[in-house]
């Protein structure tokens, strides 16, 4: 059911020829209330695409009806007339529902796009998917929607929470490793629970934080990342906030999770933990260096524990530690004791998709896990663009 | 001549059985004199390598008679049992070199290694190649040296200058994109020239930030890299300060191009220029996140002018500049200007194995330049290590 799972929402997913290939690529969700409090987070990208300017702006005053995303193009360092397109997606979109009996302006929607960076989009191809999506809307659409968004995704990606009375619903795409230049992530949570915009902006953003924030499949960062949290209030409960926040968190990890098993080209998982840290940031700073270190996803690609590469990677944070006071396990062996040869890394079975990779810095309580995947050949093939 | 193209250095080269290929693996470099002045840089990283942590004690009383390198193993994350073996080879190499007439101690040796991280050294192997190497010293030894020090570079890296009636002289190995673990850089300059502790540190610190901090083929540092400038003086010459440097920066540029021209795997040399930037520090970051890119990376691999990865990767730093100001050239071309789409990307001729990406910022009089190389499938193949 993806976003439609929550009450108060319907979308429509469609084709509208914006992608050569013929496949979905504009989606619609809408909230039909009773509420409209919306809160995001936009990639921090110093090349924000053109509907990641408009929607910042659009949902600066915490209300939004509805979001358009297409997929097929960006929409991305494409200077004043992409704006203008941007701006024109969503005015055409409120227009769309307004001829269809919904009260709804332009700065109620988002837009999102995700495609190849410096092109224009075909207009004249999304307004007619706009007006199509608006005359498709159904309270169980949400799967259209999520396929629609799809760029390389060999899945479409959804989850959902009900607890409490309400339900936290979501669709998701996106992830790096995927073919040129279309590593956004998108993301649309929605939920029927009654929450205002202080806990929505909370949530959304502590939840990114613990999970979105935490995947990293290639170091790349894109100018069109958005996270939107839609809050109809449909089921009538409001919820306690931690546990509200958890379930928002609850969706969101579910779906990195998804993001980061269909990275293309990826022939495995990887968890990279780091515990006895001083402090969570210096964990995280530890993790995310060796989660983006070329050589150990190699290394790991090809099954061979080299832990040299793991504390090579750890050697150029600054993270507090001492070197001789390091271990590393990889998949529950520690190689590395000490910050020196540990147990016999013959003893590593690394033959199946996960692989866990745990740090224990001996400098203090906090930890961090970032998640990634190796590196591959087939990524280099699908982010080559080759010719032939 | 290598090494042995300055005059008062004699080296020797050979296989003393650590590779098991049976391969060259210790190289010696003895410094004759009359003066024995010495600088040295090395790795940043917080896991220094047992031959580093030895020869940072050594040198810092800015004399150095001999360097005793071997490859096939890096010492690196041994321990106290490591350091011992360091230690050790500092003791063999002043004493065989005592043997043979030479006044020497232990605190004169400088010792480098490369190889495996996390393994110990074959020490009697070690041992017996020392003696060997003392035994072969010769004034023309430096190419010798020069092939003893490789791992998978496929050709032995020397570089010479000779200018105002003094010589500068070098040999080097490595750079990222190398067989597992065997990413160390490891660089010895001989000179000449009169000099004195004071010039040798400024100009093998100027010249390395100039240049071996300016290639970058894979984002990894090495346990174990290490830039050793020795001075004889035995030209009886005493260069100009500013001129000396420059000599000792060419050749450390001529090795630096030689090492990401080696780089296993790559299959384009890439030359990132970032100019009007509002100061040199800026203009290094971008060009070093622009150079880190793996989407780029394998976008010019596939000989795709995808600049619109080039700015994802810019809109990641710090560097001072308005989104809408950016210009990107790829060999020649604008195919960005003020931060949107540019001249036509068909116009760009990417079939050749140099690539040239030039980035304005429009905020500054500042510049700087790393060279890198792409991602490739090979890439990935040498450094998975496969099983089968």
């Amino acid at each position: 059911m993806s976003v439609t799972a929550a009450k108060g929402f319907r979308a429509a997913g469609l084709a509208a020829g914006i992608k050569a290939s013929g496949n979905p690529d504009v989606a619609l969700v809408v909230n039909d209330g009773p509420i409209d409090v919306a809160a995001a987070v936009f990639t921090s990208n110093r090349f924000p695409a053109a509907p990641v300017l408009w929607s910042r702006q659009a949902i600066s005053d915490g209300s939004v009806r509805a979001v358009i995303l297409n997929s097929g193009g960006a929409n991305a360092c494409t200077g004043p007339q992409g704006f203008a397109d941007a701006h024109e997606m969503a005015e055409r979109t409120a227009e769309s529902l307004r001829a269809n009996g919904l009260e709804i302006g332009a700065g109620d929607v988002i837009v999102c796009s995700t495609g190849l960076i410096g092109e224009l989009l075909p207009m004249d191809r999304v307004r007619a998917g706009i007006d199509a999506a608006v005359a498709g809307l159904t309270g169980t659409g949400g799967l259209d929607a999520a396929r629609a968004i799809m760029t390389t995704d060999s899945v479409p990606k959804t989850a959902q929470v009900t607890t409490g009375g309400y339900t936290v619903a979501g669709m998701a795409k996106g992830a790096g490793m995927l073919a040129p230049a279309l590593a956004t992530m998108l993301v649309v949570v929605t939920t029927d629970a009654v929450v205002d915009v202080d806990l929505a902006d909370t949530a959304v953003r502590v939840a990114s934080s613990l999970t979105f924030d935490r995947i990293d499949s290639d170091g790349c960062m894109s100018t069109n990342d958005t996270v939107l949290l839609m809050v109809s209030g449909a089921s009538g409960v409001s919820p306690d906030p931690a546990s509200f926040t958890d379930a928002v968190t609850e969706v969101c990890a579910d779906l990195a999770r998804q993001l980061i098993a269909d990275a293309e080209g990826a022939s495995k998982d990887i968890e990279i933990t780091v515990r006895a840290a001083a402090s969570e940031a210096d964990a995280l700073q530890a993790a995310r260096a060796i989660s983006r270190s070329n050589l150990l996803k190699c290394a790991i690609h090809g099954e061979d524990p080299n832990w040299g590469r793991i504390l090579s990677a750890l050697g150029t944070t600054s993270a507090v530690f001492e070197s001789n006071q390091v271990d590393v396990a990889i998949n529950g062996v520690w190689v590395c004791r000490g910050g020196g040869v540990g147990d016999s890394r013959d003893l590593v079975n690394m033959s199946g998709r996960k692989v866990r990779i745990d740090v224990d810095l001996g400098a203090g309580a906090s930890e961090a896990t970032i998640l990634t995947n190796d590196l591959t050949a087939d990524y280099v093939h699908e982010n080559s663009a080759y010719a032939t």
